[in-house]
């Protein structure tokens, strides 16, 4: 018997037809005569009516009043289920964050949670009662209601999981869990059946959905092992958990592409110390997050200065950066969005040597320019030709043998 | 200076548009310089948008659940007009039933409040904030949500004015007081400028639904000066308050009339002591309110009982009452649906004589025949066939000197 944290998204507990469904997977999971704490998101649609509703209003809505009126959200969606349950004869009882004491800082709208008392659901298993959580939301010191930003019903489920010290937390979505490349773009990618939280952090930062980064360094951290599987479909999904030999077997597990990137370079930027600082400064104060940095090798005491930026952030980006050009006499500064980021990750890529220079003979051979180049200890990613992405993430599936064997 | 608690409905928050109007409404009052509390109910129409909601899920949902469910849309009434508030550049913030230390029984979905700190809302008003307070709802002991049942929202006004002394309580409602009679029957009705708390007491329960009975208790219990006013029409409204000579001067302050009854008559029951214990005994404890009894003369050690109780529990009640008819062999039980009471309430009956029988002598002279009486200190009532309930009320109005100066 063991004790597993499920979450729900909002797909998951959309209608009152899949709230059924999920009573059922409830039900089932006890039968099998595990504990279970149930963590739901709110019924999709619902939270994007409320934020609908709160822009009618007021234009730009205060940031505590949308904590409260978002969190109810997410107590509609635990209330039905736990009514639900009830009506086929299982003790479940919902809970909202501020009763299994989700305890946050006071950031409205992206708290961060700073303890998790869960000493409501502690007594509820005791009990026998299946707690039923309303994920997302937590108080802070002063009792308000603050909500978790993005992805922040997982965040709930693994803190959660964390601090009953569950065997398992197990996240249901819409997909059936992690692959070796998006299977829109690659058909033959193939489901993991296990990942190492580096990895997923590195294929949950460059754009792979499934969880957020903040859950995945959570469930590190804590040593939460997370499971990510469809809520429609039966059959195993993906296990995020710790490093292990296997996963260290082979050197690329996946391979992700990213177009949410622009490429900003300035050129003829005289190369003298403190250069890089006038121009990085001003974008970091204006919460910009710069990916890759290339500096071209100085000729006549003049260098080219090339970054990435979210494409989000790019006007912004340029703005602050043509000041700065003029400042310090650099010749122009020059756009590129049309580019993508593509990108192998492997916690083998440690033990494994050639990684780096088999991509670039794949992309070469392709006919595919590399723009830019970072590297990590698990991850290279190379910026190119926005044109190319879909082929670039095929050619390196099928290279690093990551292709579904037929 | 004075501190004001307002209540606005779910009708006067049932719209964006409704909402800034609100808004608008406050903030002439704080340009009047009055220290404000305000109460909301839900958005018109999501009360009962979640009642269907649990009922798709599950046929006799769970009321601890239930009270989750509900409480959520007196806080998005909150958090919208907050927000709409301080878009304004007032100084407004929410507060859940909880925040404001709203205690209650855990009797879900009927709570009684079992005491009120408002130690936040000192707080605030001591910051120059305007509360903006979820009505309806309170927290139980172990701090799981209760609800207050029907007028919730009321009673919750009500108990926040009397806790922090307020000068006074307003509701704004969809009508604009208290009338002399419903002016959907009697056009020339006149609003009432004040009236007693237990002249509103017996006005609310019979039927004059502008007011809950236990929030006109509660105010009297504690001295509240309650206003009821329409949140929609510039002007005064009516004045709940203690009795005064002003009061007393008229005989009759309203006429109301009251169709939700019907008539229960057991034929032939023997006379003997204990009988009205063996039939009233198990309506009682079926919860069903029984309101006037007669009992007549006895003929031959037989007497007929009559007597009413709400249309809705009929069914249930003729049910109960046959098998006691027997039981005590009694000859036989006969129902009349199509009845209803009208009523004369004035605290200057105290002083006035004579009111019943210029009562029973309009009645009279218009052809109503008088199957019951029943009379207090303050209020006489007379059950008739329903269909001269209009009637009887009108002439009424205006023998008693009622109606409109014109």
């Amino acid at each position: 018997m063991a004790l597993i944290v499920q979450k729900y998204g909002g797909t998951s507990v959309g209608s009152v037809e899949r709230i059924h469904r999920v009573a059922e997977q409830v039900a089932d999971a006890r039968r099998a005569g595990h504990d279970l704490v149930v963590v739901l998101s709110a019924m999709s649609g619902e939270t994007d009516r409320l934020v609908r509703l709160a822009h009618e209003v007021t234009p730009s809505p205060d940031e505590r009043e949308m904590d409260m009126l978002l969190s109810t959200g997410e107590r509609v969606a635990i209330a039905l289920l736990a009514m639900d349950l009830r009506g086929r004869g299982i003790n479940a009882r919902s809970y909202t964050g501020r009763q299994v004491g989700i305890i946050t800082d006071s950031r409205h709208t992206k708290a961060r949670i700073a303890r998790v008392t869960a000493e409501r659901i502690r007594e509820a298993l005791a009990e026998g009662i299946v707690p039923i959580v309303a994920g997302f939301q937590g108080i802070n010191e002063r009792s308000d209601v603050t909500t978790l930003g993005r992805g922040g019903s997982d965040l709930t489920a693994v803190a959660l999981a964390a601090a009953l010290k569950a065997d398992r937390c197990i996240i249901y979505t819409d997909v059936d869990g992690v692959y070796t490349a998006d299977p829109n773009i690659v058909p033959s990618a193939r489901r993991l059946d296990k990942v190492s939280y580096e990895e997923m952090l590195e294929l949950a930062s460059l754009g792979a959905k499934v969880l957020q980064s903040r859950s995945v360094e959570f469930a590190a951290r804590h040593g939460v092992p997370v499971e990510v599987k469809s809520s429609f479909k039966e059959g195993q999904g993906t296990l995020v958990t710790k490093e292990d030999a296997d996963m260290e077997r082979v050197a690329v597990s996946g391979v992700t592409g990213d177009r949410n990137q622009a490429k900003i370079t300035i050129v003829g930027v005289p190369d003298r110390p403190g250069i890089a600082a006038r121009i990085f400064g001003p974008v970091a104060d204006a919460n910009i997050v710069v990916d890759m940095i290339i500096q071209n090798v100085s000729q006549a005491a003049l260098t080219d200065i090339s970054f990435t930026v979210p494409r989000a952030d790019l006007r912004k980006a340029v703005s602050l950066v043509q000041r700065v050009a003029k400042e310090i006499d650099a010749k122009s500064v020059a756009v590129t969005e049309a580019i993508a980021k593509v990108s192998l990750v492997g916690v083998g890529m440690r033990l494994h040597s050639g990684v780096a220079a088999r991509m670039f003979e794949v992309l070469s051979r392709e006919g595919v320019n590399i723009m830019m180049i970072s590297t990590s200890e698990i991850k290279i990613s190379c910026v190119i030709d926005e044109k190319y992405l879909e082929l670039a993430v095929r050619a390196l599936h099928a290279a690093f043998g990551l292709d579904r064997v037929a």
